[in-house]
């Protein structure tokens, strides 16, 4: 832990538990759940100055702080989450969540079913990002949440935000979408495809039941999150970076490690592998593939917004061809479209969809200028 | 079979044995050694109208025409090759050969070492693009053809026929460079890396050997294709084509095939598991890892062109984004630096890399052109 002046600090995960059941909208019912949160900053006397952060695939409800002095890492957000950062602790009230379906202590896969005694494993259902919304705004109720002042999210979580207004548009006053997409394309469902399959035909799968059989598909999940990284990283961003560069000072002709980008991006899969659940996983790229709030609308995205109140920040970055620009700019016409209020910022980056994670200037000024005016909104 | 007169109609693989060792790049030592070649058109009196086609990744030496009558497809190239069309068989004689450490019939890890009796699996060495050339170089003496017309590629072709004016510069008039790259960029090196370990960790691999196993690691080499699917493709290429069209009308909330994307991709990816060999994948992907005629000459391009002697022709799509077109535009640059003559053209398709293998009309048109010149030039 190096805590700094911004810095949340040591940090507690809470748990809630919901005994009423959640009916999701692939027509399967959660009889009852936990999720794991954190929250950090003060919630105010009128209750307005909540934030939700809405986490990506990969993500969980540790977004700032550390959970022990022993910690080497803080949260995933903590660059834009703290005293004095963007998003500000000591004026707004943040919380993170670990979404239904997620690994890191919320109701999953890997938790015990109360209806068999066992692991969910493959009976755990496909839940959509709508599901999840639903889920944290049983939370807001329990935080006594009544109107978030902004829900905010990057990639994944951006797509949490975006549905928040639709699905409850009195409860939030702004949905910060950053680095996401309306709905996916062919190409990223294709990605996702290849991921999954990667998973599913892992001989250590087992139907998704590997937890009873004491192994876990890492193999499959090694390479999908190897194909990931690929992904969120621009071409010349991991030419800078990586480039040819060899780890020894010539061609080995074998099919060992032998660029530095192999070496680096096995680390991060054997990583990722070590740690993540593989049902959770693929559940995550359902709901990525699933997310396409126009569809009950026709195929029209601004009619699918048409019901929604929240004020809206859209952030893409000139690099990031996971969810390149245009896609956000696709989200900005059809919320002009159906005269809503939107902010558009298309940011330089070298990092690719990994952009919404790091600290590039413009991007940082911009969240700290935007949240500031969402902070005297709701008078804090 | 269905053949037009601008076909060349039934053909015959022939096979070429070379019983001088050749020396890899690598350092290994391939004893003796067998290519699988067709030929279209003939060798005129003075053999100035040969040009040698080079295949990609998972091309082979069947380029034009039908083995059988009932064959249902014809070669990989028949869109280009034949009497009449861009690489005229009337006019030209035409070589399409398997490389060394392919699958289709030459000499590779699924053939008979003669050292060992058995298959040489892992035993077989990691070649090199030059290796390639010097292969292709001594059927070329075989076949009596001093001095190539033109030699022609697309993808990892396009490093064949570039290397080929490096290793031998007065063999060729022509080099004809399509959707190539003068090295691989950290993006393509990565998503090799992947594919390589879909292979490697796949458990049928058995660390190369798979054959003494009666296995083959389909998985793995399905994965590896799909992933290589993507990349061949345009984004907008797969949305014209595939969109977000599911196969029934509404989710299954389930893991199965869904959109029509993903049955494209693991339809194509099964079909090639069943006919491609996992080891040969493994080194055409490293060959292509490999493949940086200016690593010797301190990094630069021009330095490594210029004892060349051939003219240039280099093409390029613009929804390529595996070699874009900035990668050709790279050797285009390094040529005229050197002070050699090249054309080039960057082609409006919406077919990405695989553009190379398709019929744009302007791609047809500049290929015409550009071989009739050459055809006029060696008197055909």
């Amino acid at each position: 832990m190096t805590a700094t002046p911004q810095s949340v600090g040591l940090v507690r995960a809470q748990r809630a538990e919901f005994d009423e059941p959640l009916a999701l909208q692939g027509g399967a019912v959660i009889p009852r759940y936990e999720l794991v949160y954190e929250t950090y900053g003060t919630l105010n006397a009128s209750h307005s100055n909540a934030i939700l952060i809405c986490h990506a695939l990969s993500g969980n409800h540790h977004v700032a702080g550390f959970h022990t002095h022993e910690d080497k890492y803080p949260g995933w957000w903590d660059n834009m989450v703290g005293p004095g950062k963007p998003i500000d602790t000591d004026r707004f009230f943040v919380v993170g969540v670990n979404n239904l379906g997620g690994c890191h202590g919320s109701t999953g896969p890997s938790s015990i079913n109360p209806e068999t005694g066992r692991q969910w494993g493959s009976q755990f259902p496909v839940v959509v990002v709508n599901d999840w919304v639903q889920a944290q705004a049983r939370l807001a109720d329990r935080l006594g949440i009544e109107r978030w002042a902004a829900v905010i999210g990057g990639s994944l979580g951006g797509m949490q935000a975006l549905r928040w207004t639709v699905t409850f548009p009195h409860r939030l006053r702004h949905c910060i979408c950053i680095a996401s997409s309306p709905r996916l394309s062919a190409q990223n469902i294709a990605f996702n495809d290849v991921a999954r399959n990667a998973i599913l035909t892992d001989p250590d799968f087992h139907g998704g039941d590997y937890y009873a059989h004491g192994v876990a598909p890492k193999r499959g999940l090694k390479l999908a999150r190897m194909l990931g990284h690929i992904t969120y990283l621009s071409d010349a961003g991991l030419g800078g970076k990586f480039g040819r560069t060899l780890k020894s000072g010539g061609y080995q002709f074998s099919y060992g490690t032998e660029f530095e980008i192999e070496s680096y991006l096995r680390y991060q899969g054997d990583r990722f592998a070590d740690v993540f659940d593989a049902n959770t996983y693929l559940l995550m790229t359902k709901a990525l593939d699933y997310f396409d709030p126009a569809r009950h609308f026709g195929g029209s995205l601004s009619a699918a917004l048409s019901a929604t109140s929240a004020q809206f920040l859209v952030a893409s970055f000139n690099s990031d061809w996971r969810f390149a620009p245009e896609r956000s700019q696709e989200l900005v016409k059809a919320l002009l479209a159906a005269n809503k209020q939107v902010a558009y910022a298309e940011i330089d980056s070298v990092h690719g969809h990994d952009a919404f994670l790091m600290t590039d200037e413009a991007y940082v000024r911009l969240m700290h200028s935007y949240l500031n005016r969402v902070a005297k909104e709701v008078g804090v």
